[in-house]
Parts: structure tokens; C-alpha cells; sequence
């Protein structure tokens, strides 16, 4: 992809070692192709002259950027499957969900607290149900999702949905509450210990986060939600603008010479 | 904010020690209280009985996150800043820019290569304009952006807009293009050495990159942007649905609690 701020060169030209050995390593990728295996540790650090420490720096950063997939006593594998666009949503509501698969955890009643007190428009000492799943795709676990919503408008409300059901169709069938809007705000988190449990991932890996807060046909608040997505498996995608892109014209020699 | 999957716990009860660190610190900077200076890190080092590498784990993990500001020489402080909330535009297009301060770092004419070819429709050998920028609000830098547009369209561009201009105001008013639409991927990375040279931070810091290809009024790709976005500092939100939220309660008694 388009080289980032002139390939991450400092001006003063002075390149540290593992940033070297992550091009170098990339590189490799590039000229492997898909699904080859690495060579070894010892190999990479003889051959690009550096130590342990700084090779799995390297390795680590291309891990997080869905580049190479790195498995306990299996060894790294250079990447085949391009990241996954799940979509942000958009004014028509929340869009296409390219995480059709899901697993209930968690159904447990809590205190609300003062801040999602604030996001729900309850008092801080009401209760609030939590929801836990994971979502993937096909045989992937790619997200974990905790959803918060009132107990008081939910009564009856006693178990998770019930096999791959969404949160939002169980709400809509049972209680009659439809997704009016939500706020959303994206940003960047470690996966926690019980996190990468959950995804098969490595701990402290960085990821993307995602918290909404989403409201009724009335425009009444009555979730709030927090997605954690891996970072080097999903891109998140939005469309801007009232103009369509043109279709695409013919590219055929562009094409078979990039790929 | 909301506990992420039940506040990290795993199943098997097992904490890893930098997260109990972390978790712990979190609680300190919690009661200290924005703009107070934590302990030294020996001082931590003591109180939470951790060896320094795994402290120093859970404070990079509380830097990135946003909660804590460690600079070199002078020890490590509670963030008092929010978070700065960026829009990802919607159909109505690219939405209010929290980030409007801008300077201007490189302008360099490059071959195109396959991957920004295919991007912008023309050949790969076909000349684009790369333009850098750092950009920010009041006195911080909060990313770094490098736009490509395709040379051949725009001809005599031969310097970086003067001063704060905006690329999308000079290409505008010099050359009649109008944005009409884009396609937008937002993804996790690292810091780049010349990134974090340029925005002043760690290198190998999570950040968040946003992809963009633009489009014009007629639907032909101009450009294509890659905006890093420091991780610690930004929120990107958007709003989704047809219905507005209602205007908030009253709720200063919650709200007193809360601060």
C-alpha cells in the first residue's frame, strides 16, 4: 500500500534496527507469497544480522498488521486472506455485518455506575443487563462484544438469544424496541488477557475498538455497546459523499502486473 | 468506561502480572487525578511488586490507551485531556475537521507503482504528486497525512499549498475539482520512526490509519490519503441512523457523582 510518510525514513536518515529488519522481513513477504512459511528465528537473525529481542519486535509489528501469522512452535506464515471490511454504518442505519457468526457468553445483571448511567439516561444504582459474545466469520473468531442495556425496560428479559440471534432481533421481536440511531467512536486498545482468550490471539495485541451508544425509533438510549476487533484481521470501511464512483474501466495490463 | 469483557478476567481466574499492574495504576491515576505526576517507577515498582520490565509494559499499555503521559526526564502524569473527537464524514461528505492546523512537509513528483495506478485509474508509470502534512489542533501534532494525485490532471501543481491551505481548497479554486465522494478503511498500525519523529511520540506506538480514496463530482478518482492518526489522542466517530437521540434529562444529581 502507498507508502506511508515517505516509507518511515527520519530525516536524519537514521533507521532503527528493528524498523529495518520489519522492511526487510516485509520484503520476504512479498517474495514468498502467500502462506509460506518464515524462516526460522535463528535463520532471519543471522541473515539480517540482529538480535532475538529486535526480530520479534519486527515480526510482532507485522503480526499486528496482518502480514505474517505467527503460531506457538509452529513457526510464521506470510499472510493469504486480505483483511475483512466490516462496515461502519452509515445514516441509513448500521449497514451490511460481515460478522454473521456469533456466541453467547456472558448474561449477567449489574449496577449501572455513574458513566453508563450517564449513556443509558438511568440512575447509577439501577440495574443493567450485560451481554457478552464473540462474532466471526466462517471458522474465525474475530471480535468480542459487550453490550449493556436497562434492566427496568427489559422485564422478563432472562437469558441470552438463543443459538447465532442478534441482540438487536431479540429486542425488536420480543419488546418491540427498533434502532432509531446510535454514536459511535473508534479507537485503539490492547486485547485483555480474558479478550484473547476469547479470540485465540496473543495478549496486548493492539486492536481496533469500537463504543456506540444506540437509541429507539423515539430516540431513546437503550444500549450501550463496546466491540473489540482484531486489528490485523479487520478493516473497518465507510463511504463518504453524495456522488457514486465510476465503475471501473478495463485495467487488465495494470492488473496481471501487480499481481 | 463500560468494563471491557468482563474487566479482562480470564475464565481460569489466571491474571497475568503486567495487567494486574495495569489495572492497579489505572485505579491510582483514577483517585490522583488529572495533571498529578504517578511515582517514580521504583516507588511503583515497590508498592505493586513488579520487576520494571512488566511495569513498564503496563504503563506503555495506559499511554496508549490515553491515561497516562510519559515523558522522557520528567516522569509519567494522569491525562487530564479528553480524548479530541474526529469525524469520519458521512453522505453529506467529510464532515467538521477537528484537526485544522496543517504544515506542509514534502512535495515530490514519484512513479505511481501498480497498487496507486489501479487506485487512481491511470498507469503505473504514470507520474502522481505526493504531498505530506502534519496536522493538529492548538499546539499538539495528532497526524501525519501523505496524499497522491495523479500528476498529468493537475498540471503546473508544482509546490505545497502556501501555509495552512487545505489540499482539497487549492485543487478547488486552482483546478476546479470538487470532492464528490470517497471510500474510506480505517485500520490499526505502528509509528514509523519518521512518524514519530514528525508527531513527537514513541516510535512503534499504535495508531489509527485511515485509507481514503476520493472521487469527484463526475465519480473519477483524484486522490488517494493516508492519514495516521495518533491512538492515544483521537476518537473517530460517526453517527449512524435516520433518527435524532432526544436532547439530554436533567441529571445533575447523577452527574455530580460522576466527577
Amino acid at each position: 500500500m502507498t507508502d506511508p510518510a515517505r516509507a518511515g525514513i527520519p530525516e536524519d536518515g537514521r533507521i532503527p534496527r528493528y524498523y529495518r529488519a520489519k522492511r526487510q522481513i516485509l520484503a520476504l513477504c512479498k517474495t514468498l507469497g502467500e502462506g509460506v512459511a518464515l524462516p526460522s528465528e535463528r535463520q532471519l537473525c543471522t541473515r539480517l544480522g540482529v538480535a532475538r529481542a529486535t526480530l520479534r519486535q519486527a515480526v510482532l509489528q507485522l503480526v499486528v498488521e496482518g502480514w505474517v501469522d505467527s503460531r506457538q512452535g509452529s513457526g510464521s506464515f506470510v499472510v493469504g486472506r486480505r483483511k475483512i471490511a466490516q462496515h461502519l454504518g452509515t445514516a441509513d442505519g448500521p449497514g451490511p455485518d460481515a460478522l454473521t457468526g456469533r456466541t453467547w457468553t456472558t448474561f449477567e445483571r449489574r449496577r449501572a455506575g455513574c458513566e453508563l448511567a450517564q449513556e443509558l439516561r438511568i440512575h447509577r444504582n439501577d440495574s443493567v443487563i450485560h451481554l457478552e459474545c464473540v462474532r466471526g466469520s466462517g471458522n474465525e473468531i474475530l471480535a468480542v462484544e459487550s453490550a449493556f442495556i436497562p434492566a427496568k425496560r427489559f422485564p422478563g428479559f432472562n437469558h441470552a438469544p438463543v443459538g447465532n440471534r442478534s441482540l438487536h432481533d431479540e429486542l425488536r421481536t420480543r419488546f418491540g424496541v427498533t434502532f432509531g440511531g446510535a454514536d459511535q467512536g473508534t479507537e485503539t486498545a490492547h486485547v485483555s488477557p480474558r479478550e484473547a482468550d476469547l479470540l485465540g490471539t496473543l495478549p496486548a495485541l493492539p486492536a481496533l475498538v469500537v463504543h456506540r451508544t444506540s437509541w429507539d425509533a423515539l430516540g431513546e438510549p437503550f444500549e450501550r455497546v463496546r466491540t473489540l476487533y482484531r486489528g490485523d484481521r479487520l478493516t473497518l470501511v465507510n463511504r463518504l459523499g453524495p456522488v457514486e464512483r465510476r465503475p471501473e474501466h478495463e485495467q487488465a495490463e495494470n492488473r496481471s502486473s501487480c499481481s
